[in-house]
């Protein structure tokens, strides 16, 4: 039984082989960091976020030299590359030839509608890359914002008629593999302006919190606005907005998709807050845990439990547990304690019992 | 105006002095991690965690050791303490008489109705004293675990069911100055239950999801589940539970109220997710502004962008940012340019301009 209602239906849009929208996965998106003019460090780190389960990559393509590195780029990695391409429409139309699968546009910095039309009709000889009409509320189209500033408009209604107005013109030229996304740095802003869109078009939508901030910070804000959209059936694919390793990005990404059990990727951890009744070192022997199964692709639910009050209740549920005692601990398997181990051996039975359980269940 | 929709409305109660209800702000909850056998090591991570902010703590009483410490512990903190008792109803009457605000039962481990009983008789002489029952996924009463697994009864049903049988019984007791708590590991099951308690009782509602891991998936939890509820107007206390320092847990929980625009307490920090249009170090600037503001009890908006693409829009918001550009970067203050300054000088300018900005503000 899916956790969330069901998922906002829209069209089916496609990035190159990657296909987009209510029938398929959320995906999970992330956006480089390095110099993308780096073609080698850029590859290096798409690589590295492909490793952990990012879908599509996003590289900033500000200039010439970022543009003539786009070839390689795309060339060397097994996932979509979008050009996020800002203020210059001639930069978008050179990028299309560069193994590109997206690109992203503001239409608060692309220039005249002239311009992106001519952008539109190029594309039209590009039927593997989408279109993403990025609005940001920070740098929205100057006659909305005005609108805006004067009070006429709520900053929803004005983000949701940016995009909508392109997507428009966009249908005008006879394109519509495109996506949408409205980001904000104010959280239920993000949250009510993706509403207000999801009622008034079927494209697949791009949800994000813009400037989230540090990790902590843009977990919090990203796990709240993304989390309460996706869990409401809004939202095809999103990028966790971090400053700091993108990989980070990635690794929230899936802990939301986990905590709304939409997908799973890798082992899912529980561990109970530690307090006065905890008679083991709790702390480290989660984080020894965490470690230790980072590298396990297969979804299994992990519990690491202090004492006796929540430890056997919430174990039971695991498909391996371990519950601390004083100076020992016992390993709990599908249900049934199956070993008692003093605490210096805890981690070391664990190892030994999870190797084979996932021994055991590839047999199946 | 504010950001979510109105508090579902609830009974006022107190922890001593403290009110607690939809009449007042939403309180912050944590709970210690120290042996509360040693009263001065719990004494001293009370008082650290009510430097962050935190406004009422739990500790655990497993025993008569830590029941010892407590007339030392709640004459020593300016927050209301908590005892958190399971399985023994004569260690909770015995706690009753240590200067404790509130005593925190689990009606899945507290033993029988005619135990219960006799304590809620006691708690009469103690008017001072809230009630918290904490209903627990993982410990539930034995009867209605039974039907769950048989699949007679919904888990949030079940937890819902559970609360309001001892509510009741209080109840009858004359005795109503009491929360109710409806944990799980599972985020949309806490959320389900919450949502279903919510509409069968006016009492107010601490909130949590339990077992919620590391620090970045406890994070991603709480900011779901418990974000996705205040966001309905539903909780009155809560507590993020994390492995780790409760420090983080404070941390969290304000940066959860902060992100829905509930209650502000210090700066509140936007910056841009690197990307590379970067032209300077913003990791390791963030870093440094977060560090530095971090002092400041004042709820004030800073900015640290990247970039020209949407540096100067988000900044325009802030009451101070930092925007960079190449080799140089720019600080803006109230939505103007105030100072143009070489990166290696930016962060000196920034803490410059960052007293001036409180001084003045302080004469208005």
């Amino acid at each position: 039984m899916p956790e969330t209602e069901r998922r906002r239906p829209t069209k089916t849009i496609h990035l190159g082989n990657l296909l987009l929208g209510s029938q398929y996965p959320v995906r999970v998106q992330s956006m480089t960091n390095t110099s993308t003019e780096n073609a080698e460090e850029t590859i290096c780190q798409i690589n590295n976020l492909v490793q952990h389960g990012c879908e599509i990559v996003r590289v900033a393509v500000p200039d010439e030299k970022a543009l003539a590195s786009l070839p390689a780029i795309t060339s060397s990695v097994s996932v979509p590359v979008i050009a996020d391409i800002h203020f210059r429409c001639d930069l978008a139309i050179k990028a299309l030839k560069t193994g590109i699968k997206g690109l992203r546009i503001n239409p608060g910095n692309i220039g005249s509608t002239d311009k992106y039309i001519a952008l539109l009709r190029e594309l039209a000889s590009f039927p593997d890359i989408a279109l993403r009409i990025g609005v940001n509320a920070g740098s929205l189209e100057q006659s909305l914002m005005k609108q805006v500033v004067a009070g006429e408009l709520r900053w929803e209604q004005a983000m949701v008629d940016s995009a909508l107005r392109y997507a428009k013109i966009a249908e005008e030229e006879g394109f519509e593999n495109m996506k949408i996304s409205l980001k904000a740095s104010r959280v239920m802003q993000t949250v009510r302006a993706y509403r207000l869109l999801s009622s008034q078009c079927d494209y697949p939508l791009h949800l994000g919190i813009t400037e989230a901030g540090t990790p902590l910070r843009g977990a919090v804000k990203s796990s709240i606005g993304i989390g309460m959209l996706l869990s409401e059936g809004i939202g095809d694919t999103f990028r966790v907005s971090l400053t700091g390793d993108p990989v980070l990005e990635v690794k929230t990404a899936y802990e939301i998709l986990r905590a709304l059990e939409i997908r799973k990727r890798g082992p899912d951890l529980i561990s109970c807050p530690t307090c006065g009744r905890t008679q083991i070192d709790i702390i480290s022997l989660v984080e020894k845990v965490d470690e230790y199964i980072s590298t396990i692709p297969r979804h299994i639910k992990v519990a690491v439990m202090g004492c006796v009050v929540n430890g056997p209740g919430e174990a039971r549920e695991a498909d391996i547990g371990i519950s601390g005692g004083k100076d020992s601990g016992v390993i709990f398997k599908k249900g049934q304690v199956i070993r008692k181990v003093p605490y210096e051996r805890l981690f070391q039975a664990f190892q030994e019992e999870l190797k084979r359980l996932l021994e055991e269940s590839e047999d199946e």
